[in-house]
């Protein structure tokens, strides 16, 4: 069972509740099978700060989840700039106005010289929804390969290149799914990830379709958080690029700082992709996404198809934007990233010789990925034990999520202002909580 | 050539600019292909408030175009809801929160009661995108059918659905596109438009690719506003239902009080849609949509697929939401856009006695069509007038856009809060201007 934005190990499931308490049931009541609840007793929440979140009945929980709010929740930086700029104009980008441009020059300035132009979304699942018409126009090609376990998005485009959302369904013609690249599993995985992409290319062309690229975040979240050996991806932009399709790196989830070693994801691996798609943390949570890519790419895809959003690059995100980019700036944020998540990584290993339920501790900054597993021999992913620690971690006031094909690998990914004394409490916290298990 | 959302009469060309200014060159560099200006010299905006934009150069601009700032622009209620909620919590709906639940309520509570449901995205285009796949996942079919000129956003499977994206070129096989009910050319547009309906639907039957609904805003917008006769709807979605299709009313043009007879624009056709879509007004600008259903539709949609929005649902969003319908209902906005749409539209059809170029006015509460013609008997469609009128309207300071297959009719659509002086204001200048031209 994967576990990504959609499915969680850690789901509310109405029909195994015992009770539903009224703000549940209010829930149920106007969202009904579409809701998506955390916990099988779901939290309200009232307020946040920092990396805090503060519960409706006075309960307050380190947040080690959400990767929104990644400069800390109502930073009053962005909430400043949201603020000023929601009272003085809002609008779309058929008029001009001078926020949207500073933003896009500094986001740009921050890409590789080859990126050198913005399409501004609203939604990750946009940029990516877009990204796909790009490269398809680019090359020709119809067909994606992408991870076996990748989440990119929730359109109906998107959700076709989204093995996570649909388990267990055959995937759409026009995609092939390879395995990630698990160095816990398999040695080089880099040089395995380059010849399956390669092989699944070449299958594509074979049967009509074309290639039209590769999609990937560079951590490969929801495939279980895959990030060593660094310069992986090299060998697989060269095989893509070799078949005539794009690569498309998705910074949804290791972009703006997370993994502690650069801005972007795709640096950490020294590789520069033709398309970066931009979600969640850019504006900390005022909704905004966008892609960015060469002018010359993007100019050919305008002269066949135009695209217009309404809501994308609206001066109060790009308001938001500038103070997140800021923020990051101005707090050393990539550094406290990388150093808060190395002494992260290091208790994790310090406790993972006290338990043989930790199989694995990978990451990179504050992208953690703690695998639970049955047997340390045969390496046995264990979701029962990794639901059980999601559930413990609650009672011992943290946030946490899984990830992986079986949902059996912790996501450690909390806001970037995240504090050694911050982590010190998670190692205590998974301590306690699998000393606490019979299998612990 | 349609002007809708993303191709616009009025549209900045470079290849066309004798010069153009350092605020330009800046967009384009950033932007390059896919920027959107409106206007041959595009307009800086600094500053907005209710019905006026101001521009960095100190002029101010009656809005006649803008249907996102649908209460008005930075409305004071609107910007102190956001300013609140940013600063509190904003996080997504894996947890509980009690803001976004009491929006569903409200919202639901305007809605027929067979539709109990609410699914919160970001965009009017995410609600189309994930209304698409409920409709197939609830028929079975593949096929849609729309309007010639439609227009319903800007994903990859929406873009598929809206012709007027793609001028020129042919739909998708799954797409069938029919006549919008156009009284100024045909009598009885509600039974033609039914009947082309059934045709469509039976045609793509027998294609094997299965029929899943009609989707349509009850104004058609870009089909160039076509409001009568009330009612019109009705042997539509009849039709539809005899195909066993389901009809989504696309309420991101009409909804949330506009059309000054209800506030939801199906309702003044006295239909029950079976999916509802939501996006533009929904927040006054700030990003958000949603699609709202009988809960056994939801459910079954549900049971095979998941959808999760992360932005969608957050907390700000909700209070921007919030305060919306609480300015609608305290300042009797829909009262207002029937009592000033209908003077305005009495006021332009006055003038049209002087202007023979003026060939229809049309409309309902503050969605006006205003049709400009080369030649009265024969109706001919004389894009050329109404893009003459738009850059003159400019001039007088008032921003407006033209809708429909040639971009012909003019497509009045200011907020809600216009007031009959400002009605007047733009009767006068349309005057002025037709004057000026030596065809007005």
């Amino acid at each position: 069972m994967p576990d990504q934005d959609i499915l969680a190990l850690n789901a509310f499931d109405p029909r195994a509740a015992t009770a539903i308490g009224q703000a549940v049931e209010r829930r149920l009541r106007s969202f009904g099978a579409g809701s998506v609840l955390f916990y099988q007793e779901p939290i309200e929440m009232v307020r946040a700060e920092g990396v805090w979140l503060h519960a409706a009945d006075g309960r307050h929980y380190l947040d080690v989840y959400n990767n929104v709010p990644s400069v800390g929740h109502c930073h009053p930086r962005v909430v400043e700039a949201v603020r000023r700029q929601v009272g003085t104009l809002n609008i779309h980008t058929r008029y001009l106005n001078a926020v949207v441009d500073a933003y896009a020059e500094r986001l740009l300035a921050t890409l590789p010289a080859a990126i050198d132009n913005l399409v501004l979304t609203c939604t990750g699942s946009e940029a990516n929804d877009l990204a796909l018409r790009v490269a398809r126009a680019a090359t020709g090609g119809q067909g994606f390969v992408v991870t076996r376990t990748a989440y990119h998005g929730n359109t109906a485009a998107v959700t076709d290149i989204s093995p996570a959302s649909r388990p267990g369904r055959p995937l759409a013609p026009h995609v092939r799914a390879v395995a990630p690249p698990d160095l816990y599993r398999a040695p080089d995985p880099g040089a395995r990830l380059a010849a399956a992409v390669a092989e699944a290319a070449a299958d594509l062309k074979q049967r009509g379709l074309g290639f039209a690229g590769f999609i990937a975040d560079s951590v490969f979240s929801s495939d279980g958080v895959h990030v060593d050996p660094v310069g992986l991806l090299g060998p697989v932009v060269e095989a893509v690029r070799a078949a005539s399709g794009l690569f498309i790196a998705d910074e949804v989830q290791p972009g703006f700082g997370r993994t502690g070693a650069a801005l972007w994801g795709f640096a950490r691996h020294g590789v520069v992709p033709d398309i970066v798609t931009l979600g969640k943390p850019m504006g900390n949570g005022f909704p905004m996404g966008g892609m960015a890519l060469n002018a010359d790419l993007l100019a050919a895809f305008n002269a066949e198809d135009k695209y217009f959003n309404t809501f994308g690059g609206n001066p109060v995100a790009a308001a938001a934007g500038l103070a997140v980019l800021d923020v990051i700036r101005d707090e050393g944020l990539i550094d406290n990233a990388r150093a808060v998540g190395d002494h992260l990584l290091q208790g994790l290993r310090e406790i993972a010789n006290a338990h043989v339920a930790i199989g694995d501790v990978r990451g990179a900054g504050l992208f953690i990925g703690l695998e639970l597993v049955a047997d340390r021999e045969a390496r046995t992913p264990a979701p029962a034990i990794a639901t059980a620690v999601i559930e413990g971690l609650r009672r011992e006031g943290i946030l946490i999520g899984a990830a992986g094909p079986h949902g059996s690998t912790l996501k450690i990914r909390p806001p970037l202002c995240f504090s050694r004394d911050n982590a010190d409490r998670v190692v205590e916290a998974c301590d306690t909580v699998l000393r606490g298990l019979p299998v612990g």
